[in-house]
């Protein structure tokens, strides 16, 4: 149910015909931990169950997998449009944190240099030692691209894949929210005991920003690539955190915005 | 400071050489309400007032003009990454509205269409007559592409450009944010009392998702097209209100998704 085919009247070359078109879809998503509802976000429907653990991880307010019991659709809500999170006993979260990120009605300390600083100490900065080819970078797009049937159909998903340093596909996922397939890919080594990856690389399909960096170093991810352009202060999060950025990774180019030493140019 | 000049290494056709790069400037934006903290976007530094009051506006947290009394930065942040709203006397926004949006420590209740239908119900449909040719609707993304010129050096910027019914520019914002440049442009609109655009047309450069709908009703506008892909909720909305949905509206074609009545098509 990740597409949805609708009429509608399209237009070409000075000609209009009604014909049919594949939405994809886009439903809110409730995660309740222990029964208490934590965050809705807008989703494509599809491994809730990695979204709901890969947003816990990736936002620190789980750390293992032993601190999760089960997480389970909540059958009350007849759309499946709510997920449970069961955590194991003695583990209890701490719903302050997550408010200080994004919509928060109480002071929330994001604002300021020092705050950013403040937040980025929640994960270590990365040390893995991988290295990756520019070669084989160059590939990873494609890679992605064949990974994810939806976006030819659509045009309207963004996808995440992560990637071992010799450039196997482990792991992709698409979603309408750019972050949530990154929790996806995330949440999905999460529940299948992969983290950290560490010897890793996260290709996302569009831009990336201070939030896809976050993400990806609680997931200790060394190397993050990105389609399209990073951001000012995605680039500014990967330098802090030793982690290496590339940007506008296409067929045949790519920058590197922070940890060059990461990236084995071939010719050089 | 909308870009930020930073060293890169730039390898193409297997060169590496180090160059220069522009990035898009991302930084966290707190937004308070008579001191109070509201909520933190992350955005592009720029016309801060305008998002601010978009936000309030488009949220449905204030209606009118008169209900706010100022915006100014507030002097008290060195970085400029807070911005206080001040609401005239016997104003009050209700903090809990927002609450059930986005990130939640109490039930939200956006979880499944019944609760989506509660959240449409704050606006009401829009009744506007305009129409507008097809052939004028083909020449608007390169018409927001001319007034965005941030894009061209970096790549990395969404924009929405506010259009009469005969095409003519009244507002084009950039930011990192899609919503945060539906918020400016709505925000320009409503701090100039141009609001409502009930016989404009709101242009995204990028893909239209239900909070882009939520936030164009606010406005009243009858016409939402974006140069990408909508989604299954936004098409939704759009019918549900009576408002016209174009997508992929690019040099030589649209489909449109919503609201069919008000494309005039060239040719018919």
């Amino acid at each position: 149910m990740r597409t949805t085919r609708q009429q509608v009247v399209r237009w070409t070359g000075g000609v209009a015909q009604r014909s049919f078109d594949e939405l994809a879809v886009e439903e809110p998503l409730e995660i309740r931990v222990d029964t208490r509802s934590l965050v809705v976000t807008m989703r494509t429907p599809g491994n809730d169950d990695e979204l709901a653990a890969g947003f816990l991880f990736t936002e620190g307010l789980i750390r293992s997998r032993e601190e999760l019991r089960d997480v389970r659709p909540n059958k009350r809500n007849r759309e499946s449009n709510s997920i449970d999170v069961f955590l194991a006993p003695d583990v209890s979260v701490d719903f302050k944190k997550l408010a200080r990120r994004g919509y928060a009605s109480s002071s929330c300390g994001l604002c300021g240099k020092e705050s950013i600083k403040a937040i980025q100490r929640k994960f270590k900065p990365v040390r893995s030692r991988m290295k990756m080819a520019s070669n084989h970078l160059l590939q990873l797009p494609e890679r992605l691209r064949a990974a994810q049937p939806t976006f030819e159909r659509t045009g309207g998903l963004h996808a995440a894949g992560i990637f071992t340093s010799d450039g196997q596909l482990v792991i992709a996922r698409e979603d309408i929210g750019r972050h949530n397939a990154v929790d996806k890919v995330i949440g999905y080594g999460f529940l299948n005991n992969l983290l950290p990856f560490d010897e890793h690389v996260l290709v996302v399909s569009g831009r990336a920003s201070f939030e896809i960096m976050q993400k990806s170093l609680a997931a200790r991810l060394p190397m993050v690539c990105a389609v399209s352009a990073p951001s000012s202060l995605a680039a500014e999060f990967a330098r802090t955190n030793l982690q290496t950025l590339v940007g506008f990774l296409r067929a045949e180019r790519l920058n590197v915005y922070a940890g060059r030493s990461r990236v084995n140019f071939s010719g050089e």
